[in-house]
């Protein structure tokens, strides 16, 4: 891993506490902190410390009680639900020596859930509508536990529940709003994330270099890969947002210079499907899938995007030999020559689904997703991608991992991403493979 | 979160110190506590705390200090790599006042990856082969970076790399031993997870009970709810695992008597769509879907399991009204009349795709993923899911929330869950959602 300065002496503090049994015995992975990590240093504060502690009274009371002395803003999930294993709220109460009372707009947001799932409000439920009277309350539009909001010489506190969903609602439309109430004068910290497809994270830090003549004073850069591309994380501090985004101007710039075809796009949630989403939509054009080795994660990474139906025309999941030569017209004699993991079958499949959708585009998978299925000559994780780009047709061969998990979202990648390329007029392919012609 | 009993007073007790700015910022998320939580639990430890630290010499040195005082075993991962942010091993050389000397082993080992690799060794990568000589190697065949095994008056420390699967191989194959014979009488952990589909946590945990009557004597359950069902856990100690097994006998044969219906299968990781294919297996019967508001989702759940080609016809995603009627023979007047998000149409998707791709079974989804599409009547989350089981043709409506990857999963997770009640003869239908005819 490789960072750089990423925090200065200035910064405010904060504390991520952490509250579940299951977190600790490893049932759920906690991916909470994460999130609020990301948030808080967006916000400008260091996150010095996080904890990970049981359902337990004392060490919730313990652990609040020193964070809400040492750190600025303590950031807590988790206990907050209905059963009586969710002793957060109470704990915190204790703390602030402030009573529970009936909160009339939590109780009536409460009820109208209840209501329109049809099910009956339990005593338990009910018992979430009371709110330590010393806090505000942070309005949970997502879910029946609301968040709390404390303080107390100049240190923050705010509860949150542990549903994910719920947690990331209320930091983002209620917690950080708070934040630039409570610390105006805060450094805030700029970060944007650059997405890549298609190049493995050595080959773009070659290109990319360490940029060490610009990083410094407060900037940073850092390289974080995962199966469906690399994200590279630049961020600098300022007093404002302004000041702060000024003093990435070069790196960025450096990054477009060096690595720019390569970038899909900002944002670290940005995800490829919205990107080509986004260039269909402008060049009014549609697309259409035929998958076999994928079937379905190609669509579904299409169809996670709203709105997709403007462009989306469907596809075909065909799994079978019949299928694809039924629906998607192949030719049952280049099945039985060349076999359905070929390129003809490739581009036949994608040539077939854009004539029966009726669009523009039609992108294909057929391969070995593993762990069965391979022959000497056909590994698994060899994988065939057909494209039909308004009638200019050719096939992408790439032979990927041992996975069969990994192999689909691999695939996914570089077709879309091979897609993006031809829309945009990008010279290359993904990871340079080499397009095969019919 | 409902857990009980969860640690008996005699338990070890276990520290997990996770080191990495890049866990406090939220760039990685923490795989690595969880599953180190995980297997130290299994071991008989009650995992009591979590910690976070930033790469700082000062932090971390305070932390393991206080650790090694506190609990009986710590472990430790991150800041074990090759560049200068990478100090653990240095800090806790310093705590245990030990000189670090070359081991010639691990020195050996590094030279061999990089000849494999044909990189050339740098002095940071010789820097890894020195080691403390208060602690002994635990032996990293998977990098470069080896673990280390201190002990101090009783107690243990383990440091390990922050590479996921180089950490989980030496917890496997280094910690999990050693462990086994500095704490010989420790008792075991057996744990066994049941998992349910169509049913909410409430009204499991209502059916199923507290079980307080047999939850005593270290024995425990708990309820993991998650978007595609909810899992009980339930674990027993013991001296041996048999021992420990014997005590779940009572609780396991309770769970069935009172949810059986609901639990689909054990095992952590199993999924729905495995259990389904096994069913589909037997009885030689095979499936198509016609996706439209889940866009490939539940094709993709199904074709995630290895071999779903022995069973899994393929599919339509279909978007479009057109490639409804043109596909799947939904009939144009029904779409006009009762609109795509009907009882008909669902219905006659899944008797389509059945026909269409000559399967025993086929199932059809179509409602407002969100969060556009909705109409006064037709609100975000309203799912039409329809059936076509060898001819025996229904469909289900559900409201789901207003998350569009949330109603993808809920309602795969329904589709699925009403096949395997069906195909197995269970009364009753997901969530007790009502069926209606055509």
């Amino acid at each position: 891993m490789f960072y750089k300065l990423l925090f200065s002496y200035d910064m405010k503090n904060a504390h991520v506490i952490s509250i579940g049994n299951e977190l600790l015995i490893g049932d759920t992975i906690n991916t909470n902190a994460s999130k609020i990590g990301n948030y808080l240093t967006e916000s400008g504060f260091e996150v010095s410390r996080g904890f990970t502690i049981p359902d337990n009274p004392h060490i919730i009371r313990k652990q609040v009680l020193r964070s809400l002395k040492i750190a600025d803003l303590t950031i807590v999930t988790g206990g907050l639900g209905p059963t009586h294993d969710d002793v957060t709220k109470k704990v915190v109460a204790e703390i602030f020596e402030s009573e529970l009372v009936e909160h009339a707009p939590v109780m009536e947001h409460i009820e109208s859930i209840f209501k329109k799932r049809g099910f009956s409000l339990s005593a338990s439920n009910r018992e979430q509508a009371m709110i330590p009277q010393a806090c505000e309350v942070l309005f949970n539009k997502m879910g029946t536990a609301p968040g709390m909001w404390f303080h107390r010489n100049g240190n923050y506190l705010a509860l949150l529940p542990g549903v994910p969903y719920e947690m990331e609602y209320l930091m983002e439309f209620e917690v950080m709003p708070k934040i630039k109430t409570v610390f105006p004068e805060q450094d805030v910290w700029v970060t944007e994330y650059f997405k890549t497809a298609g190049i493995p994270e050595s080959t773009l830090s070659d290109r990319v270099g360490s940029l060490e003549e610009f990083v410094a004073n407060g900037v940073g850069i850092a390289y974080l890969p995962n199966p469906s591309g690399v994200t590279i994380r630049i961020s600098a501090n300022g007093n404002t947002p302004e000041a702060a985004g000024g003093k990435l101007k070069i790196l960025r710039s450096q990054l477009n210079e060096r690595a720019g075809d390569y970038i899909y796009g900002k944002g670290k949630n940005l995800k490829l499907a919205e990107v080509i989403g986004t260039i269909l939509k402008e060049k009014n054009l549609s697309i259409a899938v035929a998958e076999s080795c994928t079937g379905g994660f190609v669509a579904n990474e299409i169809t996670n995007i709203p709105g997709s139906s403007a462009y989306m025309k469907g596809g075909i999941i065909a799994y079978s030999n019949e299928i694809k030569i039924k629906t998607l017209s192949v030719d049952a004699d280049d099945i039985n020559r060349e076999g359905a993991v070929s390129k003809t079958v490739a581009i036949q499949m994608a040539d077939g689904v854009s004539k029966a959708f009726n669009a523009d585009i039609g992108i294909s998978t057929t391969g070995i997703a593993g762990p069965g299925g391979a022959t000497p000559e056909k590994p698994v994780g060899l994988v065939w991608m057909g494209f039909s780009i308004q009638g200019y047709n050719f096939a992408l061969k790439a032979i990927f991992t041992n996975n069969r998990l990994i192999n689909k979202e691999r695939t996914a990648m570089v077709v879309l991403e091979c897609i993006r390329r031809q829309l945009l007029g990008i010279q290359g392919t993904p990871y340079e493979l080499k397009p095969h012609y019919p």
